[in-house]
């Protein structure tokens, strides 16, 4: 089976890798850059030109997998390939798309024979490379095709049909709005501990954390794998970024009328780190001084 | 090695198990009730009267190892103890008790050479028969001597040495505070699936995300544990105890002026699940009806 893989970044490379170690054949587009992917010796050819990499797909039906940040990037791909792909053809969409937009490109696509599947894609960088989590939605005969894809470079029980067009990505999206409230949550206790007037390394407590504890998992690892080399994290300012998925939870959440505190100040939280939140302090400080004269730092 | 076990609820009699399982003599005691704990045909003697099961430990030095709920009951058995053990004796609280009275406690048995160790157990039931997470605070000297037994009843690199009196209990405490806010965060993101027009298995999506997710973990698998059987959940009313550990955590980010909404907000959500919102939910019925005449069920 051969695989047209277009976006050749931090997870799409190791993705590649992946395929390539279980005997796929890969070839890739990256519009943005020259590059060149080996795998063992065997090289991954790379096009700059979509039209060049389709050629080499050859005639027969053709898989695509998209691994490309989600917004205009993807769309702008998907516009490009549904005017070049043919009835029959598998399009995939591995990357944090939001799930109405892979509703709508799926019905485009369907329009045209074309099947489109929204694939979520968790586990990291290094789930990419060693064996990923994918929340498949979308045609069932198509998700079919993939499989073995699917299966061969995922862990044991990784991957999942969700159901209908735009399904996984709505799991993923759930899944990173999860991930959001996890991490705040992890990062809160951790706070609280090096705020402490004891003197305990975060480094042990989190690796004791991961061995048998009720809040053991791989977010735990991570930050103990991190906090082992460097307990002051000095490597980071604390601006916290946010790719959509945690909005996009949010958002739908609102329009279901379901409460979610915690995922919600997650996200504001990383709002705030990125100095979002300097205006209302202004505000509290303005009022703070009007009632009681409470001066603050000017 | 022998151990006074005190406390043979649903984690203490696991836990005495575990321990006969490695090659140690339990004698127990529990004054609420007449038990009777057997192991491979091994019997747990166990005593309801505490006089009776301090002779039984022999008039050697002793170790003691309680396993009963914070608060109170911990706080009686502490005296009872302390009247009656002697210099060299080594108690250690297994429980969740609050790490201020862990302090205060080791203190009063320090001042009559009674060695008080404060051992934060993690791992839940299933730990505590197979393996659990240790965190140790207290005289190291103490430490040392029950050290053999945290080995072989924890899991692979699951016990540590915090370090003083109460940073065990302490380091337990933050690790309850953030299972709190990953648990909410967990129960967050399933309540959109379940109230979405998807129809999505939730136990499916729990047990992909088990595998090779950055959510994987433990708390990920027991809730897909819980789903395969019945995905209502229509055993549970949805009414969330919390047995002090979140509230201590969120007392001490107050003192320590460190912010931690999502933890904080996963104890209001369990105080609210008691029914304990339902006064300020009228309050703000008055309110619109007053401003508004926005008519609320009554």
């Amino acid at each position: 089976m051969t695989i047209g893989f277009i976006g050749l970044g931090k997870m799409g490379s190791n993705l590649a890798r992946n395929m390539m170690e279980h005997g796929y054949k890969v070839i890739g587009l990256d519009t943005d850059r020259r590059i060149e992917l080996c795998h063992e010796g065997e090289s991954l050819p790379v096009y700059q030109n979509a039209d060049d990499f389709l050629a080499a797909l050859g005639s027969g039906k053709k898989i695509v997998w998209m691994m490309l940040p989600s917004g205009e990037i993807t769309e702008q791909m998907v516009q490009l390939l549904t005017n070049r792909l043919s009835a029959g053809d598998v399009l995939v969409d591995g990357g944090n798309s939001n799930f109405k937009d892979s509703i709508r490109r799926a019905k485009g696509c369907e329009a045209i024979g074309i099947s489109y599947l929204d694939c979520g894609t968790s586990g990291g960088m290094h789930g990419a490379k060693t064996g990923a989590c994918y929340m498949v939605g979308g045609n069932y005969d198509a998700f079919r095709v993939i499989e073995p894809v699917l299966r061969d470079t995922s862990v044991d029980r990784g991957y999942l049909y969700t159901g209908i067009s735009g399904t996984g990505h709505f799991i993923k999206m759930i899944h990173n709005g999860i991930e959001y409230g996890m991490m705040q949550a992890i990062a809160e206790g951790l706070a609280i501990i090096e705020k402490s007037d004891f003197n305990i390394s975060l480094s042990d407590v989190t690796q004791v954390w991961s061995h048998g504890s009720v809040i053991r998992g791989w977010l735990m690892e991570l930050a103990h794998g991190a906090l082992a080399e460097d307990e002051t994290l000095s490597s980071y300012q604390g601006i916290v970024g946010a790719s959509g998925e945690g909005k996009w939870t949010v958002e739908t959440a609102l329009g279901l009328e379901v409460p979610i505190p915690v995922i919600s100040a997650s996200l504001m939280m990383r709002n705030m780190s990125q100095g979002n939140g300097e205006y209302s302090a202004k505000v509290l400080s303005m009022l703070r001084d009007g009632f009681g004269g409470h001066m603050e730092p000017t």
